[in-house]
C-alpha cells in the first residue's frame, strides 16, 4: 500500500517533533527525562510552543501537566493525552507520540476549519513512568481527581520528596485538587501510544484498537522440599524443589498458551534455588509468578488452575507450594462505543481495525476513572520499548494522526445525533 | 531380628569410640576437624592408642596417615581404612566408622587367635573431605602412589600452603614418595562407611555391598533466548530462556528416572535467570547439570539424550542451548571377587547381601589404583550425612565389624586355596 502524501507529511512532521523532544535529556549519551527536572521544564516549554503554533492556548496544572486548549470557550472537552517523561535510557516514542499526535490532530482540525460541539484539551503528563518517585500515573490521576496525597511524601533517590520537587518546579500541592476535571464537562479521553509489543508487527497491521489495559496478579511462589546429596539420594527418594517447580512451570506456560486469542501471558521472571550448589539437591525454591489477562475472571481461573496443579505436584512429590499475592490490578476495559468509533475511523482509512489488549499500563488507566476512554496503538519495530532501539515508522504515525482526526469527527457526529 | 549379644557389644564399643573422637573439634558447638590441625593431631593420637590396645604397632606416614600394623612380620598386607577428617559441622560416623571398624576387626581376630596368610594395616587417612585445601583423597593417594605434587602449593583460606601445613605438623614433603605401598605386597583394600544415602534404610537392609563408586559428568548449561516485557509479548512470540530450560529439566529428570535400578541420578542444583526481574521475560539462564551413573556408557548415553532434547527444544522455541563440560570422573568398579567375598560374609550373618553403587567419592577411589578394593556400606538414618543429625545404629555397626571379620577370613581362605 502506498502512503498518501498527506499522511506521509503528517508522519514526517511527527518524527521531526519527536526528534526535537528526544534531545532534551539529562544525559548527553542517552535519553533520560525524569519528572519535575530541568529537562521536564524544557520539554514542557517546547510542547507548549507547539500547542500555541497549532492554535491552542496553554496552561499548566499543579502537577506540571501542560494543557493545550482548543476552543476554550466550549465547556464540554475531549481530552487527548500521553506523557513526556521517560524511563532511563529510553526510546523517543513511548509517551511523546501521544502528545504530538494530539497536537497534530488539532492542527488538522484547525487547518480544515472543522467545527465541533466540544473543545479539545491536549494533555502532556509529566509522571507516567514513575522513574523518579515510583508513583506512576500521578499526573493523570490529578486530572481524574484520584490523586493520592500520600504520594507527596514519597522521596526520590536523592531524598527529595514529591512535594518539595513540585514546589521547586513552581507548583503548589494545595492546587492539586483544582486540577481535577469535572466529569460532567468531559466527553472522553483518547491516547495514542506505541504498542510496546510485537503483535501488530507480527500481524502486519499499522494500527490497533485497544480493548482494555489488562489486569495482573503478581505472586511470590515458595517451594519447600528437602535438600540432599546429589550423588547418594536416588531419584525415587528425592524431594527436589526445583524439579517440582520446573514441572509447574510447564503448566504455567501451557495454561497461558491455551488462550487462543493471545489475551493471557504468564511469566516466571525471577528464580532462586537453595542452597544453590552444583552437588546439592535443591531443598527450596523462591520464584516470581506474574499472570496478566484481558479479563479478570479468566486470570483468576488460570491462577486456580496453576495452584491446583501445584497442589497435585506437591502431593505426588512431597513438596510444599506456597503462593503469596504481591500485587493485584484489575483489568480496565476501554469504553466500547469509543472502541467502535476508533475501529470505524481506522476502517475508513482502508485498514483492518484490529483489536488487542494492552499488556502495559497507561495514563488511560487513571482517566478511565473520570470518563469514557479509548487507546490507539501504533505498530513498533520488534515490539521493542524502554530501549533506544524503540522505533515507529513515519507512515504509521501519520496514519495514527489521521485515524485520530477521523475518530474526533465521528465522536462529534455521534454527540450531535 | 534380635541382635546377638556379641554383635551388640561390638556395636556399643564402636559407638563409644566414635563418641570419643567426636569431641575432638576446633569448635565446641559443632564437630569440625580439619586436616593437619591441632585437632587432627589429637584424633590421630587417640586412634593410635586404640590401635596399640588392639594389638597393633603404630606408625605415621608423610601425610600424617596413622597406620596400625597387625603382624608387621608378614610382607603381604590387607589394608583397611577410612578417614578421620571431617567437613565443617559434621556428623561423627562419616569416616571414623571405617577406622574404628578396622581396629575392632583386628581386635576380634587377635582375641580369637586367628592366623592369617597376610598381615593387616589399618589406615586412618587425614584428608578425604578436602575441607581445608580442596585436595580430596590426598592421604590415600599417597598410599596408592598417585599423590600429585602440585597439591603441595595449594593454600587454605588463611593462605597456608599444603606443604607448610605438613611441615608444621612435623612431616616432610620429601617423604611422600616413600608413603606409597608396593603393589606386590598388597592383598587388597576394604573400607567400611556409612551409606550417606537413604537406599539401605528404604529397603530395610543393615549392610550393603558397594558395586562401585559412580562416575559423574558436571556441566554448565547456558540458555539464550530474548528478554522482553512480561506484559506486552504474547506467549506465541516469546523466546523465554527459563520456560525452555524448565521443559529441559523435565527431560533431565525423566532420563535419570528411566533407569529402574536407581543407578543414575541427575541434578540441577544451581540456576540463575537474567535479568531476573518479575516483569521481564528471562532472556538468559545459567544452570549447573550433574549426572552420575554406575556405568560410564549409560551416563554418556543419558547426556546425549539430554543434549538432543535441548537441541529439539531450542529449535522449536528459538533458544540456544550450550553445554560446557566442567568436570568428568569415570566410574570406579569395586573388584568383583572382593564384592563376592563380602556378599558371602553378609549372607553368612543371615542378611541379604544387597548390592548398591556409591554416589559419593571415597578413599577407595584412590586405592583402586593400587589394588583390588571393596566397600561395605552401613545403613544410616534418613540418608543424612555432613550434618550433626548423621546417625548409624549400634547393631548395624556391630554387624558391619562382624561382616568385616568374616570377609577377612574368606579372603584368607581364598588366598590359601
Amino acid at each position: 500500500m502506498t502512503v498518501p502524501a498527506e499522511i506521509a507529511a503528517i508522519g514526517a512532521r511527527a518524527e521531526a517533533m519527536l526528534a526535537g523532544l528526544s534531545v532534551i535529556s539529562s544525559d548527553p549519551q542517552r535519553l533520560t527525562r525524569l519528572y519535575l527536572t530541568a529537562e521536564h521544564r524544557k520539554a514542557a516549554d517546547l510542547v507548549g510552543s507547539w500547542m500555541r503554533v497549532a492554535g491552542m492556548t496553554v496552561t499548566e496544572d499543579a502537577l506540571g501537566t501542560v494543557r493545550g486548549h482548543w476552543r476554550p470557550d466550549l465547556k464540554r472537552r475531549l481530552l487527548i493525552g500521553s506523557h513526556i517523561d521517560t524511563v532511563i535510557d529510553a526510546g523517543k516514542y513511548d509517551g511523546p507520540l501521544g502528545v504530538v499526535a494530539g497536537i497534530l490532530a488539532v492542527r488538522e482540525l484547525v487547518a480544515r476549519g472543522v467545527d465541533l460541539p466540544f473543545g479539545i484539551d491536549v494533555l502532556a503528563f509529566g509522571d507516567e513512568e514513575g522513574s523518579r518517585f515510583r508513583t506512576t500515573l500521578s499526573s493523570s490521576a490529578a486530572c481524574a481527581g484520584i490523586f493520592d496525597k500520600a504520594w507527596l511524601s514519597v522521596a526520590d533517590n536523592n531524598g527529595v520528596t514529591f512535594a518539595d520537587a513540585l514546589k521547586a518546579y513552581g507548583k503548589s500541592p494545595d492546587d492539586i485538587a483544582a486540577a481535577a476535571y469535572d466529569r460532567a464537562d468531559v466527553v472522553g479521553y483518547i491516547e495514542v501510544h506505541i504498542e510496546q509489543g510485537p503483535v501488530l508487527e507480527a500481524r502486519n497491521f499499522p494500527l490497533g484498537v485497544v480493548t482494555g489495559i489488562i489486569g495482573q496478579s503478581r505472586m511470590q511462589v515458595a517451594v519447600t522440599g528437602e535438600a540432599g546429596h546429589a550423588g547418594t539420594v536416588p531419584m525415587r527418594l528425592r524431594r527436589d524443589a526445583l524439579a517440582g517447580f520446573a514441572e509447574l512451570m510447564t503448566v504455567i506456560e501451557s495454561t497461558a498458551r491455551e488462550q487462543a486469542d493471545d489475551s493471557m501471558v504468564a511469566t516466571v521472571g525471577r528464580i532462586e534455588a537453595f542452597p544453590g550448589a552444583t552437588n546439592v539437591i535443591p531443598g527450596r525454591v523462591q520464584a516470581s509468578l506474574e499472570v496478566r489477562s484481558a479479563t479478570d475472571n479468566r486470570r483468576h481461573e488460570a491462577i486456580r488452575k496453576i495452584t491446583d496443579a501445584a497442589a497435585e505436584i506437591g502431593e505426588r512429590r512431597g513438596l510444599g507450594f506456597d503462593f503469596e499475592a504481591a500485587h493485584e490490578t484489575q483489568t480496565t476495559a476501554c469504553t466500547p462505543f469509543m472502541q467502535d468509533l476508533l475501529a470505524d475511523a481506522i476502517a475508513s482509512l482502508g485498514h483492518e481495525p484490529f483489536r488487542l489488549a494492552s499488556g502495559a499500563g497507561h495514563d488511560a488507566l487513571s482517566m478511565a476513572k473520570l470518563c469514557p476512554v479509548a487507546m490507539l496503538f501504533v505498530r513498533c519495530k520488534g515490539g521493542i520499548s524502554h530501549n533506544p532501539a524503540e522505533f515507529a515508522a513515519e507512515a504509521d504515525m501519520g496514519l495514527a494522526v489521521s485515524a485520530l482526526v477521523r475518530f474526533i469527527e465521528r465522536l462529534a457526529a455521534k454527540g450531535a445525533a
